[in-house]
């Protein structure tokens, strides 16, 4: 069957641009012919753990380091992150490991701020249809990571990078990362029909979050194996040196083990899929 | 069955605040034994247009005029509200009919200004998780009216209020607009399961926006009175001078004529349920 | 905003038909200007438990009675009802009554049996696309109450209650029980906009199941009103005499004075509803 | 983190059997090392239509025959597949091509006749929960291949594998098909992370069929890589030896040669996942 096309942005979509856009971030590329593995812990906690952290994945095979900084929570209790010092802590891991950094950014106002410290803004799912938000990013000169929203259709999420790309900005990495349905069992839906649906429609590339779409570390390797067989551009991985420990998300962290298994499992797979991986 | 109330948050909660919480802005008081109808038009789109929607819907009854000067939208190329403009002839048509007036608020940088000319500052379904949204409207000295997130947990709406009240606003209505499900047939499914909970969980007043829920003008006003015989404080919904010329939304809003029957049907109701209507 | 009917099945469609079916059993009658009010317990557990029930219910004001015989259960396990017996029990129970009776029907082959001992057949939510029972209840002469499915758009059900009336069956209830979400906070999302739409695109009567909706007793009397607000038809609640006992579904059965309590509260609103209570 | 497992079946569970269940029907196998595709029309249409079908697919590396003779519909009108002469069409071209061949039994009256002519009983999404299909199937000694509800939670579908295999039957396939949920750019959204959970909670195979959850052949090929790389032990796929021309979900049919290139490429990918791929 065709695929329609008649509901996407301008920008964005496969008519306005037909071949693929990469993004080069560092040494890392986005979007290409290779894989890209963004690793790292949920947030940034001291700059030991994310010295740590950053060592291990980059040692594993990981191109790009994430840490969170501002992290956005339900509750406003919980541990809300070490701020403009867990940037820091997280520019440094990435200058001494070689790694290119991505760090959430959560309000306008702190664009400037957080592009100072990383080389990739994120913005997360409840932000994806914070449009003053995603018109500021769309003025800077970092690539944006834009992750869907947690309800967000397809249509939509392409339209919030249209926001971003319709402001200046063209170098937008989407990111699955699962939606929000009545199943329990796994703590979202990771809706990997997102992937060959935004490929036709879009030439922006596309990567997966397993971690945050099933919650749960034991699902972690099974669908970013899955992720990759349905075409992502990379994946996008909780890891933390010791996941028992974590502030933040610890059951779906990945232990360094946990991880240099996925990256072997990864290589492996890219070259069944025709696709290398990048090399860090 | 005795209700669950382990997972609420604190401020918000019945355990802080036995009594009801009742909000009075001008004559209008929302949460107390009568019912609040909150009416006008999705967008302010001229002087003349909001002032003849203040003037009917006044004269139907209504006690609190709603109008939109800043429109979130999901495509970049809708229309996007005449923002301080839109503002300024929503106060002046507030100040005509004696009616406190609401407007939504997008970024947390506009609250000074939007401050300027409403009486109550409203936060819309896609910022109901942007914190630096609710932290600031928290320490403003306006009402806030709270709709619920498009797909957010009751749990996570009602977190929402405690950023607000945690920051030292206790003055919240919340707004039920309907939630994203697989059904169709209406733009989203009035989730009125959640009166009854919001009210055994917390003290806040809960209003109910049937217009936003059903995206169908038809189904406005039975929606609207099974709203009052779930237990909810009151009403906001969507009126234009001419609805088939509305610049967003035609399709959900009442004519002049449908929000005078909705409001002699209110009253008639509002007998019934024990409960009268604030006089305009 | 004219309401879209395209999609409709023939016979069900307000195209086929304009004015309202009503359906008459015993003294009741379902869809007229009348409210109907049907109770008694989820499961039939015992002669004296049923018929006690019975008694109450009548003397409260219901029409009609209900109680599981067969009851589908998620996991073999469960209680599975008393099956033929309790059918007897129950109808038992209606003699002494007055009251006609409905039990579901999980299978086709139990068809004649059932029909031997109830008034009106019932089609739970998980058999409303099992079209073998459909189309057997469509050769019967008793009247079916037609639950929607857990996730069943409402063109669906339509189009389950078009199996039945295609086959030559045309006394149908549609009954509005609560549709899965992502919401947890109670154990269905009750969508009241079907009132409405069903009013709109079908003749046949629609009633609403608040006891299964919520799963919780202390939100039936909220939803129940708000369900007659949308223009139901009538209601459907379980009431056992003594709810901490019920071996199925106690948590949300109503007490015999909530139900007291609901009933005098539904004469209340109908009133201003502009309908009456049928009187048992 | 450790995998939850308070909530299972008994006999479905790990508890009860730690080593993976593997049915052999024919030369093929489920569940074992090696993967199996299933493929061929969504419906049988004729004698020439299958067979053609079920050698295209052999040829191409299939190992075993679907297609369907009694549809399961939406509305009474549409075609409701050719019955037992569909399943003589079915059975001929198994024999001919040596292939074993599955098809869907609508009703427990049927069980008898459907087994005359098919190796695998199958049990679609809209009768997951005909629990008197169910144990009446679990008393087959056909195995059978028990499709995921369209909104069933993965403990809702293991409980019912728990009825089946409670009357007797283990030999049960599971299949994910695709849950419902609010996205509408596919017609169903594939849960892949119901591959890892079931194999974590439950010894038995598990399948997944792209073409039914997509809906659209473009999005078939990418999302069987998909449940290959999550772990699945096979895949059920529609094929159509002219899909512009199939009675029933052509949209979503591969032609022969999209069918033959999904065959390359689950034998490339099955090495780098350390299986292979059954043998026809």
């Amino acid at each position: 069957m065709a695929v329609e096309t008649a509901w996407v942005g301008r920008l964005v979509s496969r008519e306005h641009k037909r071949e693929d856009t990469v993004i080069s971030v560092g040494k890392a590329t986005i979007g290409g012919p290779h894989l890209t593995v963004i690793a790292g812990p949920c947030a940034v906690e001291s700059r030991e753990q994310v010295l740590n952290a950053a060592r291990l994945v980059k040692a594993a095979g990981a191109t790009i380091l994430r840490g969170g900084a501002f992290k956005p929570r339900t509750s406003p209790y919980s541990f809300q992150g070490l701020g403009k010092e867990g940037l820091a802590y997280l520019a440094e891991a990435g200058q001494k490991t070689g790694l290119p950094v991505v760090s959430e950014v959560i309000e306008a106002g702190d664009v400037p701020l957080v592009s100072q410290y990383v080389d990739i803004l994120q913005i997360g799912s409840r932000n994806m249809q914070n449009y003053a938000l995603l018109r500021r990013v769309g003025k800077s000169s970092r690539p944006v990571l834009l992750k869907r929203g947690l309800a967000a259709t397809m249509e939509e999420w392409l339209l919030a990078a249209e926001y971003i790309m319709d402001a200046g900005n063209p170098a937008i990495i989407l990111c699955e990362r699962g939606i929000r349905t009545y199943e329990t069992a796994t703590r979202n839906t990771l809706d990997l029909g997102a992937v060959p649906v935004v490929k036709a429609l879009s030439h922006l590339p596309i990567i997966v979050d397993p971690s945050h779409a099933t919650g749960n570390s034991a699902y972690v390797l099974p669908l970013a194996k899955a992720a990759l067989g349905a075409g992502a551009d990379g994946l996008m991985v909780e890891v933390h040196p010791c996941p028992r420990q974590a502030l933040c998300d610890g059951d779906q962290s990945l232990s360094p083990e946990e991880f240099k298994e996925l990256m072997d499992q990864v290589r492996r797979l890219s070259g069944a899929l025709g696709r290398g991986v990048v090399k860090p």
